[in-house]
């Protein structure tokens, strides 16, 4: 069982998805938002399938949306496996490394994604996406973590390299704030589905492989990013933590940035596979 | 003419305030959100002022709440005054320094600030903050940008210096995402009712003065600003922009950090003045 919001950018409906068929959850509610997820949506809906109350969608031809409503916040994680810190020419971090992608970067799994204007070193990160469930604030420790999160999906945390590094005295945003820099998708999987802790993520660029790797090398693991963050901030339903990327990305020098109609596939295991065609921002 | 939004936190309604006298907005507007602003709410609201159809409104003895609703993003410019950069350690920078804080941060702008559980560090600084009320996207140059101003009011970017410089390997933005970390207010004045180029901005802490400096001192004024942010991201109508604290500030240590019960005032010349008592947050 997994969940999709289905149709044009900014009026996408909820469904929910069980093996192939799609079921509409308009009548649950009107978005996959932190108000649906913090009431126990996702259970809910699981009931409301269970019991035959959920209406067939016919979604052949659709275009598919970010899974979650905008978040309240992106809370991006940095550095958090060793080899790309290696890769960065960076120590691994001895405390989570937090930045910021605004919001609205976020698009659906398999949309277009603008080189911005005068970039030269736009590239790709695989990132295992975890969304908030329920409100968390100063957590007691990462065993607590774990009922605070929704589910999963995955995030390229694209990143224009020299507007990260060179053009903001240091601190990262800038180049990770373009224009739909954030696809999110293509589901969300219920928590209670999918155990973060061992996962095979890869990435691909016109079908070659790049990053290959697996949460189990997270520096600091899901359980305790929630609780460490809690205890610096509040974390809200339907908010998005990108928990950080392994090796493999263009930064390292092994491989080239991304060009006009490049296209980027993202696979994480027991989510799925989404695909993004870059294109040249028209000036 | 200003607007504030008042009531308890999360329900507070829209109110414009044409000198002492408070007029009720909810006619025409659930809130002062992106959407009001994009769609000229502010001068539909000046005209329906002007032909007598606002109702007035006692609001004595309520609260104030932040003047605008959650913003989808709150970005904020860190050393934008060259004094500053200088006590914080730092050279002037050639670019905007762009970091966040997260939109949950904003509060009313006479709530209570928690000092976050082990800070030792909680810093105040006074700052211009922009209102943006029209989606700015690769504006042609700074000429352009006040088009997309729907007014002002004064942040308090608070900072746990600690979390900022010391736990988060170079990231600043751990420090600065604490609850109620951004108080805002006390009310949004209209672009077209000021000229940000050169107001008087001031703080103190428990009447004692602090930061006394003005906006002509900004190394990227707002202009400059909201043409160089539009280069790299969407801004969206709503969003607040931090435009930077001038010298005065905990971190030159020059004054003491802040501790319970203190208290901190916020003025800025033709804006107003905001008050924020911090106590200690719970263990």
């Amino acid at each position: 069982m997994k969940f999709q919001r289905i149709g044009a950018p900014g009026a996408e409906r909820p469904v929910l998805l069980d093996g192939e068929q799609a079921y509409d959850l308009s009548p649950l509610t009107h978005d996959i938002d932190g108000t649906f997820l913090a009431a126990e949506g996702l259970s809910a809906a699981a009931t409301a399938l269970a019991q035959g109350r959920l209406t067939p969608l016919d979604i052949t031809g659709e275009r598919i949306g970010a899974p979650i409503a905008r978040p309240q916040a992106v809370w991006c994680i940095g550095m958090n496996y060793a080899a790309h810190a290696a890769e960065s020419g960076a120590e691994p971090p001895s405390t989570p490394v937090l930045f910021f992608k605004a919001p609205n970067t976020v698009i659906g799994p398999y949309d277009d994604v603008p080189i911005p204007r005068g970039s030269e070193r736009t590239d790709w990160e695989v990132e295992l996406a975890v969304v908030i469930g329920r409100r968390a604030r100063y957590l007691d420790s990462p065993a607590d973590s774990m009922e605070y999160v929704a589910g999963y999906t995955i995030s390229n945390d694209v990143s224009e390299r020299r507007f990260q590094l060179e053009e903001s005295g240091g601190q990262w945003s800038k180049g990770k704030c373009c224009e739909g820099f954030n696809p999110l998708g293509p589901a969300l999987i219920p928590a209670t589905e999918l155990d973060p802790g061992n996962l095979r993520l890869r990435s691909f660029v016109n079908g070659e492989p790049r990053q290959d790797s697996s949460t189990a090398d997270l520096i600091f693991d899901v359980p305790y990013l929630i609780w460490h963050l809690s205890r610096y901030s509040v974390l809200e339903p339907g908010d998005l933590i990108n928990t950080g990327t392994p090796e493999g990305v263009a930064l390292s020098g092994r491989f080239p940035y991304l060009r006009p109609d490049d296209v980027v596939e993202l696979e994480i295991e027991g989510i799925g596979r989404t695909r993004q065609r870059f294109r040249a921002e028209s000036a």
